[in-house]
């Protein structure tokens, strides 16, 4: 199933979606969703961040050539931090560039989705704890984060975790192709199974420390060729199978 | 007014304590509560962590003494770290060790509770986005602080942000006393008034960052005298005016 969140004519809904048409789920897409009836043409909506996480954890230097390019090692550990769900935007809405940092880069991942809450979960469980899949961009102030040493405000502004286009609950992230475009050409091109540590092992490292809520987003970490992004550029990230989750960038 | 929330037989809810007594507010204590009518006496009732906030924000090195006696500089900006709401307990829960950590430390600390969406806040006017102040225990893996750079795990298990016991609205945060006890012994003994980064600073430095919301959290770093914590024991944190935040420690 294609979960999305929509912001419709008289309000807001998660829905399923089905081609080119949105079915309203009745209340929240966990456990066994159920539908309202309600459907409307996806053309005639706008698609918003498919969750509101209560917390969104980042995997840092989880593909190796990433980790090489910006002169770092692989840490023996995945390297965790947050960013705060004021952070989360959804498809086609802003990337505002603050003026406090001269270079702001895209990161495109893939971002798994938590459907109930869980703790302590082994690897090889950890399929039965997540919902699904969706698109991340972990948009990065670089020299914040460089020169801060925390990454909090570095990847923490407004605006910098576009998510979306929706979750897709059938899919197989083990070797999926993952691109980043800006204003059409070809930035990161990787594959999922390039990952330092697979999601098995992400979910059971991030849940031996804290329990995860539904809805919760572990981001997987982004491939080789990250770099800044321009006012008035466009960013695309494609997920093989899942869709391409497309912003603009703007000046705060 | 002094915000509680509380578990009482028929269920959870915020309440305004007065003496001996706690009286229901109706739905959440932001903007003018209303109250039900509902009274019980607190000691027939559990105190919570007063508040689930959607983000917390640590700040690091806010003390002077408390940056040298770990050997660090001060910084320049206030260095923030996130604290996930997964990990909030309230007075006297148990703060549980988890068996990664040979060293886990209490660090006592004044919390800001923010009682509006705001962004961008002049140190000027933080006081009119400040729902009032609590108490917190900013936990810390001391030695997984250091091994893994980000500060996300050592700060971020379960049970590593003890909260209360109340808000006090009332209250001027400018110069108290701040000092925590170990079983009784006096670890921590500073006064806000040394904070390097004041509230208000904290509150502009942070909110020009990302939005924050009603119940958000800023914890404003803590005094010299931090010391690690064993199964068995019992850690206060005491702030003038506001109250004591007991909890007792246990294996995880």
């Amino acid at each position: 199933m294609r979960i999305a969140r929509i912001a419709h004519p008289e309000g807001v809904a998660f829905v399923a979606v089905h081609g080119e048409e949105a079915a309203e789920i009745a209340e929240h897409p966990f456990g066994s969703p159920t539908f309202t009836g309600r459907k409307w043409p996806l053309a005639d909506v706008r698609l918003l961040a498919p969750i509101l996480p209560t917390k969104i954890l980042g995997i840092g230097r989880n593909y190796a050539e990433h980790a090489k390019e910006l002169g770092n090692e692989v840490p023996e550990n995945p390297l965790m931090f947050f960013k705060p769900n004021t952070s989360v935007v959804g498809p086609n809405a802003e990337i505002k560039l603050p003026a406090t940092s001269e270079r702001v880069d895209f990161e495109g991942e893939l971002a798994v989705v938590i459907g109930q809450p869980c703790r302590d979960v082994p690897a090889a469980r950890a399929k039965s704890v997540i919902l699904g899949y969706t698109i991340a961009n972990d948009v990065t102030a670089r020299d914040l984060q460089k020169s801060d040493g925390q990454w909090t405000r570095a990847k923490g502004y407004d605006s910098f975790c576009p998510l979306g286009p929706w979750i897709e609950t059938e899919f197989d992230p083990s070797d999926v192709g993952i691109r980043t475009e800006l204003d059409g050409e070809l930035k990161q091109d990787g594959r999922t199974s390039l990952m330092l540590h697979d999601i098995g092992s992400l979910v059971e490292y991030v849940s031996s420390v804290m329990t995860l809520l539904p809805g919760d987003l572990i981001l997987t970490g982004t491939p080789a060729g990250v770099g800044p992004m321009k006012a008035g550029q466009t960013v695309s990230v494609t997920v093989d199978g899942l869709g391409t989750l497309t912003n603009p960038v703007a000046n705060r």
